[in-house]
């Protein structure tokens, strides 16, 4: 039987997921089953999420645990007085930064990710733009605005990581691509090279690539173990000859290139 | 002078930064300067970290504050001595859920944002592309496919809203666009209706259209208050005669839109 696992937030609920997921991955052994329960912000709302955690059926020594981020302390303390075990993060860390910080919380719901600052709202909707437009080498190439541009072969991960750096640190990142036809002898476009602190590369296992690309394309030359091996040893070895950075991207979420690449190159995140 | 905060990770630094964000964003009268320091993940680079919080130029009531998602205790502590105030997540919350769970945390460094799921990274990256494929209108229009068909006039948010579904919770969404040439007389074009129960709506403010228009083609009809007005009305007729539930997306950021439209409708998260 899988373990109970309630997700409470006053606002979106995704600082009580990611919290959550932070603390249940460390316990891989234990099957759980997770229910956000978002938005929870009037005292109604309370006592649905209240009665939703209570009605759980469940044995005395398998109650649910709630994560709570929920900022008004009446309705926190309220929905605390549940059957399960519950870690609350406003309760945990709000008093010593009070103290910490010589002031008082302001108690706001839904700050988190609230669009507190319409600068922000508008450079990230601009960096996403930005990202597609400029998106496998085609259309703008205004890689003079770039913030970086992300070098592969075909279905190395360039995309997702360039969308994920405009949303999450509003970074313009453009991706430009490398085919079979720029092969044997792949070399570095002037319309590259004169950005060449910008760029940076992506490689990845040939096996992985050939099992993406099957999933695309089954069968094909494209697809074929031969094929994608000769296309990253193409690939690395330019990004050696030109000095450019690299990462392999084959056991790696988008979280990890997208923060590992910040870490290893002067790119500024705009938040 | 501004707080200096520090948020350190032994993974991407991701949680560090989403809990340091939703604490303080209570304490709105507080300029901080935020560094995050992720991949803590050795001795060496513990040291590096707690040297750096300790060089940091503050008065004894302006000490700077630790965010800390480090999960190997030696190293944990190590930090914790320096010369701020820790919130330490693992800290806090690691021994109340051993105790409720009644089992060892494994003490995994990194686990957070890491691959963990092979066939949740590639649903992840099938929902990206599917996104791109179906945007604006445009290309594939697979919409048998579709968890969601997202409709709006140009510029009201509806590929950033896409991409995120996609990229938070891989969820397929796909994205169509009413034009001026639609209008007057808005109808539901026979591929859509087709697929009513996908369908979900987004508007806005023809105040913040006309602005974010005027950005991107300044003085043009598409971008005069008169021209946004015309379609937001079209466009909110529309929703109501069709029944098609919908949101106003002004003053909300992407977060915000993704998690209120999942909780308005039926649309089931992969994760």
């Amino acid at each position: 039987m899988k373990r109970e696992i309630f997700l409470v937030s006053d606002g979106t609920g995704i600082t009580a997921e990611k919290l959550g997921h932070s603390l249940l991955t460390q316990f891989q052994n234990i099957d759980f089953n997770q229910t956000t329960l978002p938005y929870v912000d009037t005292l109604d709302k309370a006592d649905t999420a209240l009665a939703h955690i209570n009605e759980v059926n469940c044995s005395l020594n398998a109650k649910p645990i709630v994560f709570l981020t929920v900022i008004n302390p009446i309705l926190r303390k309220h929905i605390a007085q549940c059957q399960g075990t519950v870690i609350d993060l406003f309760g945990a860390f709000l008093k010593p930064l009070e103290e910490a910080l010589e002031t008082k919380s302001s108690y706001t719901i839904g700050l988190s990710h609230a669009m507190a600052d319409e600068d922000r709202y508008n450079t990230r909707m601009d960096a996403v733009n930005y990202a597609l437009v400029n998106d496998d080498g085609c259309g703008a190439h205004t890689y003079a605005r770039a913030d970086m541009i992300i070098l592969g072969v075909s279905r190395s991960g360039k995309t997702p990581t360039c969308l994920y750096l405009a949303l999450q640190f509003g970074i313009y990142a453009a991706n430009y691509p490398f085919v079979s036809d720029d092969m044997p002898h792949l070399e570095l476009p002037k319309f590259l090279s004169q950005h060449r602190k910008k760029l940076f590369g992506l490689t990845i296992d040939p096996k992985q690539l050939s099992q993406i690309r099957t999933e695309r394309r089954p069968n094909s030359e494209y697809a074929s173990i031969k094929q994608c091996q000769t296309e990253i040893k193409e690939i690395e070895a330019l990004f050696k000859r030109e000095k450019i950075p690299y990462l392999n991207s084959t056991t790696q979420s988008i979280e990890e290139i997208s923060t590992k690449l910040i870490a290893k190159t002067d790119v500024k995140r705009r938040f």
